[in-house]
């Protein structure tokens, strides 16, 4: 069976999002009324798999191998029929 | 009132997402069952506005000024009381 998987990817608390803060210095530059920026970055995987929890694992795998640095990154899957 | 507005944001159709085919070329290698990669960029801005609808205008006008290239990338927006 065919299987997306969203996996989303975000810098944990107290990691400095510097791409973040370059975007809401531009925003308050131009007089926009923004308080804070956060980036998040997605992943949407299409993949075969048996069932939605053996399509979880492997997503799990492959972030701790090499989607995501556990250092510094927080993840989660999101997984549905495709 | 502070809001937060989730950005999406994604190649439009038929634009080569060179991130995304990597990233599928080395969960090949890895032996992940992979079809296909597509990477989505998400900005979480919160801001004030008096209600929810200025919020989403002022977060549309960042995204054609700033945020968005309108010539090969799609965005939605996702507004919520923060």
């Amino acid at each position: 069976m065919i299987f997306q998987a969203e996996v989303r990817i975000e810098l944990k608390p107290g990691v400095i999002d510097a791409e973040g803060e370059t975007i809401h210095k531009s925003l308050k530059l131009l007089s926009y009324p923004v308080v804070n920026v956060n980036t998040v970055k997605v992943y949407v995987i299409t993949l075969e798999a048996d069932s939605s929890e053996d399509a979880k694992k492997e997503i799990d795998g492959a972030c701790r191998r090499l989607l995501a640095n556990p250092v510094i990154q927080n993840y989660s899957i999101h997984i549905e029929n495709a």
